[in-house]
Parts: C-alpha cells; structure tokens; sequence
C-alpha cells in the first residue's frame, strides 16, 4: 500500500518528516501555524498537492484556540493573518494558494454563522479537501496509467508519489497504477538535485511498491534516452499556466528538451488545482530561489570552496512546446491548450 | 599562478589528490605501478591528459627497478605488461591509450640499444611529453580564448583547468587566458554529478585565478539558457572519434542538446591526443561504467534506500551535429568535421 504522507488525528497534522527519508521513516506531528510553517519551508511536507492539504488544516489550527467571545471582524482578521503566513511559506506552487483561498471562501461563506460554528465548517472543508486529494490521485492516475503500455521504460523527476499528495501521488500515482494493473514497468529515477527526492523519496516508494526502478544522475537522463531506452517521461507541476506553460522542480525543463530532441513523448501530471488560469505564460510564474547551501553542503560534507557563490532555484518552466500532454484529474488535456485547458474548466 | 597538477622529481610522480579537494591541498607521492594505478581509478590524478603523462611517467617507474642484467626480451615483457595495466585503469579517454603507445614506441625505437639507454630514454620521452602538455594547453588556449567575447557568459561541465593537464587547462585553460588577457567574463559552473568536479575542482581553480564564477546544478543550467544568461559552452574531451562525436563527462551531451535548443555556441576544447582517427563515429567509444556507491555514498551520508539499484556512466557521447567547432593546439576545428579533422592531422 502506498504510504499516508498526511493523516490528521487529535487535533493535529501528522506528516512524515520527508527530510529524514529514506533513512529513517518519523512521523512529525503538527499542532500550531509556525511548526507548520518551518515544515513547509524545510520540506518536511513537500509536493504541491500535499503542502496544499496541510495548508488548510493549518488554517483550522490557527483559530481553533481563538476565544469563543472573539469578535466575529477580529476572528476574521486572525483567519487573514493565517492564510497570508502561510502563502508566503512557498510562492511557486499554487495548489498552497488554491487551497487557502477555498478555506478563504469558506470562511466567508458561513460569515454569519457563530465563530464555533465557522471553526467547525473549515474543519470540515479541510477534511472534504483531504478526503477529495485521494479521490483526484485515483482519478487522474486511471487517466495516466492508461498512457503507459506494457514493458514501458518511464523516467520521471522529482517526487511525485504518495508523499507528494495525500496519497498515491500523480505522476507516480500514474506508475503504481499501471503496475497494479499488471503491466510491467521499468522507472528511470533522476535524483533530483539538489534535494535527492528522486533519490531519496521516489525510490523509497517505488522499492515499497515493487515496481523495478534505476536510479540515474539527472544529468544522465540524455545518455540512457540515447540509447533508446525511454519510451516515455512523466513528471508533476508546481504550477500550469493559462498556456499550458508549467513550473516543476528545477531539471524538469531540462529533461523535456531532452526528451523532445529524442521524440519521446514529455506527460505532465497534476490536478486541476494546479493550474493558474490568472497567468497568460510561464513567463509570470514566481520561482522559488532556495539557500546555495542545500547545493553545497547538503550530502554531510562541504562539495565547494568557502565563499562559493552559488544559484539554486527550486522550480523551472517547461514551455507548452515541449508538453505532449497534460494528465488530470479531469482527463487528459492536449494541445493546443490555450483552448483545450479553458474547454478542461468549463465543464468542472 | 593555475596550480601544478603532476610533477617529477626523486624519481616520483607528484600529483595534488584530487579526492581530497577543496577542503584540502595534499600531494600525494606515487613511486610504483600498483600505486599509480589506484590513484588514476580512484581519481586522486584525473583528467583525459594529466592521466596519460602520469601513466606516461609509470611505465619508466614500471621499469626503473628491473636489473641491468635482465635479457632486453624480458625488459620488453615487463614493458608491454606496465602497458597494458596502466591501459586498463580506464577505458575512455583516448589520451592514456595515446600516451602509454608513445612510450612503447620510444622503447621499440630504443630497442638496439642497452636496458639501462632504454630506460634513460623512457624517462626523457615522459619528461618531453609533461612539457609539451604545458606548450599544448597554452596553444589551445591562445585558440579557446579568441572565441571568448568580452563581458562573455560561459558554461562548463566538469573539470577541464590545470586539475585536468599538467598545468593550465583545456577549456578552463581558454577562460583563464581570456580573463588573464582582460576580458571579463563570468562563468556558470556545473556541479558535474556524481564526483562534483565541477564545484569541487572548478571553482576552486577559478576562485584560485580570481575569475567571477556560480556554482549550479547540472539540471540548472537550461533554466539559465532560458533566461538568456549564456553566451557559450566549452567543456572539454576524453575521446573524439573521426566523425567529431566526442566522448566526455556524463552530462556533457544533455549540456549540448540545450545548447541547440537555445542556439548557444557549443565548443569542444581538448589536444589532438585526444582524437582517435580509428573510431569512424562515437557509437564505438568505450564507455566507462562505474560503481552506484559514488551516486549514493559520494559524500558522507546515504542518499537512496539499500539495494538501491543504480546506473553511472562516467561518460557520454555528443553527436557531431551539437558541435559548433573543437578547439585544438593545432587551430579550431569547425563542421564538416569528417574532412577537417583529417586535415588537421594531415598537417601535424
């Protein structure tokens, strides 16, 4: 069974601490809005989906302490405070800033109820967002897995499995369905750097599922693709925009022209929540720029000089061009999507 | 002043450990075969041209010892067995098979004469090859450093500088001229996974000579092209076939394909030893396969689950068609590179 990246029980969020895998498997449990915060920052929950759930389960603990005599204008503004803290933890993902706006609305949709009852309904909305990330997983991983034939060669970047979501994942998702459904699978697993998730996060996950797996340097992708040894490339997003431009872990736009210099196909996969319909291109996405020290001293030993200067941004963009298509939970979206997108929104 | 890679005196070679950088300069002392062998496979000497001088200078160490007395057969015997073993250390680059059949011939061509003449000669042939590395590397870079524009953005893959030759460099050897000769460039430094010459090696040599440098991740460096902050690439060789393809560090044709995609120049800069005019094309090219334990283990603390399984190439192969021009001591080669090679050697 895929692993459960965020469960919420006893009034609190417990994740496990991505940060010590795959050495050791730590469940971290999450009580108050700055531990919350620094587990998004540090990416001990990561992965758009995942960060978005936890988000607004954070929204619930940041006003379940508020006195029941608070001022309905005053809990308010404690709920604004919240949501803000926690979109500016991580700024590229938008499924974080989906999520907080839904509990937002919510909110504000039972503006006129008690501050009991309002505590009670973003309760509930985070659970039925929880409950409903499962459900997406399920749903666009059929759509995926139905892209895979039998004996596939796959490559995939970054970590986009259970613990990149509720549970099951997207793209990852996609590879542990088709493998449920018997097909045979092979998994090029870039490493991810500077972080590992390849590394560390998807072949943990996919040694636990039994699904046969390699793990390769990122930079060594074109190699084995020259070799004719990928059928296809499946990855997640961070962030689509209108165009079908899509922000994903840096080496993301790498692998695709890679893949499109090779003519294998390039899949992303990501719920619908992961699209920015306020964002024209790619051009407009806010990239994360993480600390040169993740680069640098993030294996237990110092890999450069003193005084390095060093540039780590954590996301890239993959222009719509090279996109064969986008697999969601709403089925799979194809070029050119400009069009096929909004046509993809106008039937939710 | 670049750093002194290989030298020669009391009858050792001694070469800086390049294992133990940047954190620490130590020379290491090599007075034998077996020695010489271990640190050329464990990369304390790497480099396609600083391994063929030291394997050079091993096959005289191979032999200093044998006594004057022994038949010139038997000299010969241990002559061709030095060859042979110090040939096996590493498949790849042509310059050690060049290097170590340069002192075979001398020996042949010596073969009149007395096993201690032999011997004297060996030494001199070594000692002629280390300075004609260093007359080689500045030649190549007085070429290298004229395709190198002011206030140019380079890009470079693995360690090509003084680390790399006896002293100076290939590709870093043309940017330190460049910038000795007032040129202000900035460099863009893969971190060449999985042994990271690039941030341990590269920006050392390039802090050491005061060049403005940034330490990224291999996946980085298309989002870089993407935002038009890449001017060239120029990395270096380990075997260039007759056709032009060119062996080199893994993650040097990934380099090159987004180089074509962003229509960026992509240059080759290695010594004519470094062709080898018997391979019609690089699908010939043997390629280096080496342990998973360097990906997983590399720097103090295990990145991926045990029993991981995992693939590293040490080495990869850039079609003819991604190369914009190679960079010799005999001139810059440009396409059609079938023709242009031959008649490079054709003036040697």
């Amino acid at each position: 069974m895929p692993v459960t990246t965020i469960s919420w029980s006893d009034e609190k969020i417990r994740i496990i601490d991505q940060t010590q895998l795959p050495l050791n498997l730590v469940y971290f449990d999450i009580a108050d809005v700055p531990t919350l915060c620094e587990a998004i920052v540090k990416l001990r929950v990561r992965g758009a989906p995942a960060i978005g759930i936890a988000a607004a389960f954070g929204v619930y603990l940041g006003i379940k302490e508020t006195p029941e005599y608070l001022e309905k204008e005053k809990l308010f503004t404690v709920i604004n405070t919240v949501v803000l803290t926690l979109k500016k933890t991580r700024p590229t993902a938008v499924n974080l800033a989906w999520a907080l706006d839904q509990m937002l609305e919510t909110a504000q949709n039972n503006s006129d109820k008690s501050p009991l009852e309002i505590k009670s309904a973003l309760l509930v909305k985070a659970l039925q967002m929880y409950e409903d990330d499962r459900e997406i997983n399920r749903r666009l991983a059929e759509h995926g897995a139905s892209l895979i034939p039998q004996n596939a060669q796959i490559i995939t970047h970054c970590n986009t499995g259970a613990l990149a979501t509720v549970d099951y994942g997207t793209a990852l998702g996609s590879i542990f369905l088709a493998h449920s459904k018997g097909k045979k699978v092979h998994v090029w697993v870039d490493e991810t750097r500077p972080l590992l998730q390849g590394a560390r996060l998807n072949m943990w996950e996919l040694q636990n599922e039994g699904v046969d797996c390699t793990l390769i340097c990122d930079n060594t992708a074109a190699f084995v693709m020259q070799r004719n040894k990928i059928d296809l490339c499946i990855v997640g997003a961070d962030r689509i925009a209108a165009n079908g431009d899509t922000a994903n872990k840096i080496g993301t736009f790498s692998l695709a022209v890679i893949a499109k210099y090779h003519n294998v196909p390039f899949y992303i996969a990501a719920p619908m929540s992961s699209f920015d319909q306020s964002l024209a291109s790619g051009a407009e996405i806010p990239i994360e720029e993480r600390s040169g020290d993740e680069v640098v001293q993030g294996f237990g030993q110092r890999i450069a000089p003193e005084n390095s200067h060093v540039y780590s941004p954590a996301f890239d963009v993959t222009p719509n061009e090279l996109i064969t298509a986008i697999i969601t939970d709403k089925g799979i979206i194809k070029p050119p999507f400009n069009q096929n997108i909004l046509f993809a929104f106008s039937r939710i």
